[in-house]
């Protein structure tokens, strides 16, 4: 990162506040208020429901076993999860051990710090203006993006499974409940930027559980198969 | 198909019967009652989820967008499919125009006419015992099904999607809810012998929508791009 982050403790509304210090990621030395996602705003005006998602996806767990009333149901900020059980139960009522192996093992592998969630998001940012037709980023949001990552690459965003090239308007093609474009990982138990971006929903599902590695063999060993079958 | 059926009426005791008639599949001239899965009686025995699954597979529809009453919730038999949509709904209240174009396009690539569901049956059947580690059929089946279809070819049985062997031991191995093996279709819209067989979870669920032959096509442009990427 070449950029100096103001990085002063905001206030926040959810019911974990007191776990995290959340950040101000304005430049340092900024003007007006301090704010976490200020490289958002624009998206926040011209693609909402996109600019809810990199919150979303960045920074909460997905679908879980027990309601949440933080920020709607099933949903739950990932730093949570890296409390000890007991702690999670004590506080929260959230009790891991009386869930299904495989539901636990899902939470788990959900948990990252609030760092890097945050490293995350500016992550997603990025990538949905570099999709081809995204909506064109203001020059004061272009100008951070590129201080905290590489030189922006227009039209260079591509799903991380398929490594087809993503096309922004399929957010906007996204049926109720069925994103068209999703948040995915190239090894599922890892949430970092380097490890994160978007994925096709299908190129998504197709992935499951396994590392983008070991998917990549899985696909070589059935074209091998296939291949053997029809000679 | 060179064994002569009994093919005798028999009664059916869901509320669709009026539909079709079913039909007695033991071999012309048999002694005793007549039976519509003959086939499947040593299964019933020594793995009735197996039998069930098979049954259930072959002759229903998956998940859909109303409760049936009939052979549990939101399965239906798939020849009721076939009727037009005002007969569905004037005889067995289901309004198709009211559901979800995605939903409609699903229970109508399910239908399937009586006959070739129970093709289905009797080649899943023919699959099981043809798997690795599956219990021995009995001669009479053995001999029936060899009728019905090809020479027995022991530990035969590939997953239809990544043609890897299956083990009979998956089934056993199923969570609740999450079959370990899957009843797959090489073309998701047909639902005879020739293009239904077994899948492992994982690779019924990465083929998706898609045909076999677009499958492998998907899966080769993948393998591609991600060999390009690395040179
Ligand atoms: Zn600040
Ligand atoms: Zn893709
Ligand atoms: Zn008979
Ligand atoms: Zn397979």
């Amino acid at each position: 990162m070449t950029i100096e982050l103001c990085y002063k403790p905001i206030a926040g509304r959810s019911r974990y506040e007191d776990l995290i210090k959340r950040r101000c990621y304005k430049p340092a030395g900024h003007t007006g208020k301090c704010e976490e996602f200020p490289y958002l705003a624009h998206l926040k005006q011209v693609a909402p429901r996109v600019e809810a998602k990199i919150k979303r996806d960045a920074t909460k767990t997905t679908g879980a076993a027990w309601k949440s009333d933080d920020a709607g149901p099933n949903r739950i900020d990932r730093w949570v999860m890296l409390l000890p059980d007991d702690e999670l139960h004590s506080r929260f009522g959230i009790n891991i051990a009386a869930m299904k192996p495989q539901v636990q093992a899902k939470l788990r592998e959900k948990a990252a710090t609030y760092e890097d969630c945050m490293e995350v998001a500016a992550k997603l940012a990025l990538n949905v203006y570099q999709m081809r037709n995204a909506p064109p980023a203001p020059p004061e949001i272009l100008q951070y993006l590129e201080a905290r990552f590489d030189a922006f690459r227009p039209n260079s965003t591509r799903c991380i499974v398929c490594r087809d090239h993503l096309d922004f308007k399929l957010f906007e093609n996204a049926q109720r409940g069925r994103a068209h474009i999703e948040t995915a990982h190239a090894n599922p138990r890892m949430h970092n930027p380097d490890n994160v971006g978007f994925a096709h929903r299908e190129c998504n599902i197709a992935q499951g559980s396994l590392s983008l590695q070991d998917f990549y063999d899985w696909i070589r060993s059935i074209v091998a198969r296939v291949d053997a079958h029809l000679s």
